[in-house]
C-alpha cells in the first residue's frame, strides 16, 4: 500500500518488451476470414495495407516482443506513466478500498492512443511506407497517429466523420498542427466519397465509411498504408506497455490488485491493462478483470460471439467477436470512442472463457461519475474514461477494507467539454435497448459456416 | 546532464517552504500606495478583501515560509512536476546547447496557476472565508480557482471577461463543472456591471472592470474573499515551488543552468522560477534570468517603472513596477494572461537592478516556436508558453557546446487550438507600438510625490 499519492516508475524500468496474450489464451484465436469466400486470411492479403512487422505480430506466438529502441525514446517523452492512488476520491466515496488510477491521460494526444501509434508508425517507416492513412470518429485516434507520423518523419492522411469534424473543429485543428492533413468525410478524395456525395452532398458520414476512405487510400497509393487505432491484436499487443507498467507499479507499493478496470469500446486499452495478468489469473490468482461499456452500445453484455465484419460496409476481414451486428448504428452518445458494434476478438475471447466480467452503464452516471473524479481528484476524464470510474465507484460500494482497485484513466476531457456541458444542463439521455432491438440488430451478421 | 528524458523528484522532495526573496532583494520593495491619498498601505487596509495569513505573506522578511501540510497534500495530485531534458527539440534545432522544460502544464488546471490557488483558497478556509470571488481574462486564473475551492469545500464566484466568455466556452464549462459559478462581466450581480449595463447593453466588458466586479463582491459580502492570480508578492511567493523544485533537479543530474527563461504577463510562472536563484546570483553565479513578453505588451521592454494602479479603473493600492501605464489597452493578442499594462513588482525590482533580462516576441514568431517544439516534442504549450519557448529557442542558437537552458512550460493549449487555426491560416497579427504610442499610453500614470 502507498502512502504516495503518485507511484512513479523509473525511466530505466520502461518494459522492454510487449506481452503477446495470444499463446496463453485458454482457446486459441479463431481466425480472420476472408469477406467474400469465408476462408482463413493470409498474410499476404493484408500486405497491401499493413507493413510485415505488423502482420507478423498480429498472428505471432511469441509471448514477449521487443519495443525497439526508437519507440522507447518516443514513449519516454510520457512513460512510464504514473499510477495514482486516489486518495481524495477513496475519502469521497467514503469507501474502504483502495483506489488507483493508471494516467494514460499524459501523453501529447492526451489518452492512451499513442501507446500503438507510435510503434505503428515506426514499422510503416521502417518499410519505407510514406504516409499513413487512417480514419478517426470522436479524433482521439487522428490525433495519436499524426502525433506518431511527425515524430517519424512521415505524412498522415485522417479521415474524419463529418459530423465530428464540423462538431469537433479543435481535434482538426490539432490534428493540421501536428503537420497532418485531415479531410471531412466522405471526401471528394476516394471513389467512395464521391458516390456517397453523389447521392447525398450533405452526407454527415460515419465511421464505416471512414475506414472505406481510408483504407482505399492506402489500397491505391503504394507509399501509403493504413493505420487502426483498436480492435487487432497487434493494438492490444502494443498496449500491454500499460498493464505491464502497472505491475510493477503495484508490486513498487507491495499491492496485490482485486479488481482490474477499463472501458471498452474496440478494447485496446482494457486488453492493454489486463492481458498482462491474464497468466497469474490462469495460475489462480482472484484478480477480477471487468469492462465498463455504454449501455447505448452493449456489446459484451449484450451482444452475441460469432463472426462479422469490422467496418459498417463490409469491406473488412471477418473477425470471431462479440457484435451487435455490423448494420447496428448506436446513438450519437458523447463518448463517441465507445460507439463500436463489435470489440477486440482477444478481449471477446477473454470474456468468452469468463475472464472478463462486462458492465454497462448509463450516459447520466457515467458523468456523474466523472464529475465526483473531477471534484475529488481534480482532473477531468474523458467521455469514454468516465465509464471505467463509475465501475470503479460501483466496486468500491460495500469493499471490504483493503479491496485494491486499479483502473485504466484513458484520457483527459479537455477536447470534450461540450459533454460535460450537456450534463450540467441536464440535457443526456439514458439510451438503451429492448431485447427485440438486439436481436433485430443481430440479423445483420453474416452467416458463416464451419465455425 | 541527463540520459533519461524526464527528471522526476520523489515525492518525499517536494518542498516543505516556499521561499520569500524579500529580504534578499537588492533594493527594498517600495511599498504599496494608499490609490487616494499615495501613503503607504497599512496591512488592515487589506483585511477587507485579504485573509491575515496572505497580507502577512505579502509584507514578510522571512526567508522560508513553512507550505501547510494541507497544501502540500493537494500539491501532490500532480508536484513535484517534470523537469524534462528536450532531446528532441534540441535535434530539430540542431544546437549544441542542453535545453531543460519544468513543464507545469500536468496540473488539474492545465497551467501553473494552482500552484497559489489552492494556498489561497486554503488561507481563506482556515480564515474562515465560505466563498472567493476573482476575475479572469482568458480563463485560466478562474479554472484554478474554482478548482483549488472546490478542494477545500469553498464556493467561488468567477467574473469572466464577457468577450472571453461568449468566445471560449470551454473554459466556463469547466470552472462550472469545478462546482463554480462563472458570470459574464460585466454582470447584474454588482454596482460596477450593472452601471456599465446601463451604459451599453453590449458592453464586451475588460479585466480592468471584472477586477472591479469581483473586489466589490468580496468587500459587500461579509463571508467573501477576493483572490488574484499574479503580480502580487505572496502570489510569486507560492510559485518559488516551481524554482525550487527545478533547482533540485538540475541538481540531480549535476546541471548548473546558463539562463532560466520564463513569459510574463503579471510575473507569476517567470517569478517563481527564477527568484530561488537570486540568492546564487547574488553570490557570482553567472545565471541570466530571462523575461519573455509580447511585442503587442511590451511592459518590461519598453514600459517605465513607476507607480501605477494594477486595475485600468484606478482602484486598487498603486504599485511600483515597470507599466505602460493603466490606461494601456492592449490588442487582443492569443496570449491572453499576458495582455497587462504592469508587472509584478518583485520582477520588476529584479529587472531594474539588473538582474533580469526582458525580450519581446511578435505573435507570428511565437507561435512558429510552438508548432516547432509540438511537433518535436509532442506536446501543444499554450500561446503564453510559446514565448518562453521563443526566447529558448532564440537562446540555443549559436550556443556554445553544453549551454543548459530552462524554460518554464507553464501551461497547455488544449483550450487554445482556436489560435492556432488562425496561425495556420496565416490570420496573425503582428502588432507593435510607435514610440510615441508608448508615450502616450504612460502620460495615464498617476504622479506621486516622495517615491
Amino acid at each position: 500500500m502507498s502512502d504516495e499519492t503518485k507511484i512513479i516508475l523509473p525511466e530505466s524500468e520502461l518494459p522492454t518488451a510487449w506481452y503477446n496474450v495470444l499463446p496463453d489464451l485458454p482457446t486459441p484465436l479463431p481466425p480472420p476470414l476472408d469477406p467474400q469466400t469465408h476462408k482463413p486470411v493470409s498474410p499476404d492479403m493484408l500486405s497491401a495495407i499493413f507493413p510485415p512487422a505488423l502482420i507478423e505480430q498480429e498472428m505471432s506466438q511469441e509471448r514477449w516482443i521487443p519495443i525497439p529502441e526508437e519507440v522507447r525514446e518516443i514513449y519516454k517523452l510520457w512513460r512510464p506513466s504514473p499510477l495514482v492512488r486516489a486518495h481524495r476520491l477513496e475519502k469521497a466515496l467514503g469507501t474502504r478500498a483502495r483506489i488507483y488510477y493508471k494516467n494514460e491521460s499524459v501523453s501529447p494526444a492526451g489518452s492512451h492512443k499513442p501507446n500503438t501509434s507510435v510503434p505503428q508508425a515506426y514499422y510503416n517507416m521502417k518499410a519505407g511506407t510514406r504516409r499513413l492513412a487512417t480514419e478517426t470518429g470522436a479524433g482521439q485516434w487522428g490525433t495519436a497517429l499524426s502525433f506518431a507520423c511527425q515524430m517519424f518523419g512521415m505524412a498522415c492522411t485522417v479521415y474524419m466523420v463529418r459530423v465530428s469534424y464540423d462538431a469537433k473543429p479543435y481535434r482538426g485543428i490539432l490534428i493540421r498542427t501536428y503537420g497532418a492533413e485531415v479531410f471531412p468525410s466522405p471526401s471528394d478524395k476516394t471513389q467512395a466519397g464521391r458516390a456517397a456525395l453523389v447521392e447525398n452532398p450533405d452526407n454527415p458520414g460515419s465511421l464505416g465509411l471512414a475506414i472505406s476512405e481510408a483504407v482505399e487510400d492506402a489500397a491505391t497509393h503504394a507509399d501509403t498504408n493504413y493505420a487502426l487505432g483498436s480492435v487487432l491484436n497487434h493494438v492490444i499487443l502494443h498496449q500491454t506497455v500499460t498493464g505491464l507498467e502497472t505491475k510493477k507499479q503495484l508490486a513498487m507499493v507491495g499491492e496485490t490488485p482485486d479488481v482490474l478496470i477499463g472501458c471498452v469500446g474496440g478494447g485496446s486499452n482494457f486488453g492493454g491493462l489486463v492481458c498482462p495478468f491474464v497468466p497469474d489469473k490462469l495460475a489462480g490468482s482472484k484478480v477480477r478483470f471487468v469492462a465498463a461499456e455504454p449501455q447505448a452500445c452493449p456489446t459484451l453484455t449484450r451482444g452475441e460471439y460469432r463472426y462479422d465484419y469490422g467496418d459498417v460496409a463490409g469491406l473488412t476481414p471477418l473477425l470471431k467477436m462479440h457484435t451487435l451486428g455490423h448494420g447496428f448504428y448506436p446513438p450519437a452518445i458523447h463518448a463517441g470512442g465507445l460507439r463500436y458494434h463489435g470489440d477486440a476478438p482477444i478481449v471477446c475471447s477473454l470474456a468468452k472463457d469468463g475472464l472478463v466480467e462486462a458492465k454497462a452503464y448509463y450516459q447520466k452516471e457515467v458523468f456523474e461519475a466523472g464529475r465526483i473524479f473531477l471534484q475529488s481528484e481534480g482532473f477531468l476524464p474523458a467521455p469514454e474514461t468516465t465509464h471505467a470510474i463509475a465501475a470503479a465507484i460501483e466496486e468500491a460500494r460495500d469493499a471490504p477494507e483493503g479491496k485494491v482497485i486499479v483502473l485504466l484513466y484513458s484520457g483527459h476531457g479537455m477536447l470534450d467539454l461540450a459533454a460535460y456541458d450537456a450534463y450540467l444542463r441536464g440535457d443526456l439521455e439514458n439510451y438503451a435497448y429492448p431485447d427485440a432491438a438486439i436481436k433485430k440488430a443481430l440479423e445483420s451478421c453474416p452467416k458463416v459456416d464451419g465455425f
